[in-house]
């Protein structure tokens, strides 16, 4: 499969390149650094990014940017970049992803445990993981040619325990080689309007 | 209790008006024809409507449009119409709000069954509902002063199956006055961070 890996180079993205690359031909895209820049707050770049790589297998996207601050200090500029980011970013994401898709191809995107299981600091990320896992259900059951989309959802990672661990007591911090076994499900499967979680 | 009711002349809200009238001294605000003019989707008219009317006990939204169209017919305005009304409209009335609560005021918001339960045309509905349900339950383990917050997912009004029946054969339709509970639970009960499902 020929596969657009979204946010390639973050944790969760080499873990789902490592995990991917093994059997398929994977296209790395990003904000800086990556073979394809494409920046999910800006439509366009998408738009740009999908017209030179298309067509595509599947589009995976690892990458979602959020505020992070107490509730009350979440300014609305902050709420405005995590619904423009890991938000609408990822369902602009799919939706013009999809018409870059071969029949039956797949979207997988990414939301994460603090869904329901939340933290101080957490409440802009919450909200984008919770439209999104939502998003993937009703776009499911829409989407023509045998397209498929799902999520997966995240938990800590272990990788990220060294600035995120005051957040995260008390939760099971997943290495990013087992989260990328969500993303291999979503992409390697047959299932669709799912949310894998990975916690 | 005094209670500001956001979306008061809705079919949901004039159930809620009927249920809490009873009991409180209900402000009821809108886009027109209320007491109040807020617009939800703009927040210096929310802070207006709180500047009018605070100091109060708790605020309820029974409002929130979204845009309702096959999933590859909505445009990017119709997805920020939907974000900036049912979903950031209901959190910017929910962090604007708090300052104007009253110690251990309540805040509820509005979901739905479109959440988990999806329907051709709803996939906006869907994305605001699940991230408001993530919100409530984030927003409430950082609010300060014992405030509390809470969601209502109604299922299809039977009041509106002339206009949305199509769209939910199948759905048990809900009365108004049986989705006016889940408020009361939420304004009147001690939870908080829950989603009071009447569906």
């Amino acid at each position: 499969m020929k596969i657009l890996l979204v946010g390639a180079h973050g944790t969760v993205g080499r873990g789902v390149a490592a995990e991917l690359g093994q059997r398929h031909e994977l296209i790395d895209a990003g904000r800086k650094g990556a073979s394809v820049t494409l920046d999910l707050a800006d439509r366009d770049s998408i738009r740009r990014a999908l017209d030179k790589v298309g067509p595509l297998d599947a589009i995976v996207s690892a990458a979602g940017l959020v505020g992070w601050k107490p509730l009350l200090d979440l300014t609305p500029d902050d709420w405005a970049y995590s619904v423009a980011n890991k938000l609408m970013g990822q369902v602009h994401l799919a939706l013009l992803g999809q018409q870059y898709l071969r029949d039956g191809g797949s979207i997988t995107l990414t939301s994460g445990v603090l869904r329901d299981q939340p933290v101080p600091y957490g409440a802009a990320a919450s909200l984008a993981n919770g439209g999104i896992e939502a998003f993937v259900r009703a776009a499911a059951i829409e989407l023509p040619r045998g397209l498929r989309i799902n999520a997966v959802s995240p938990g800590v990672l272990l990788e990220s325990m060294d600035s995120l661990g005051p957040f995260f007591r008390g939760f099971d911090p997943v290495p990013a080689t087992r989260v990328a076994l969500g993303y291999a499900r979503s992409v390697e499967g047959a299932e669709t309007g799912r949310v894998f979680e990975v916690q």
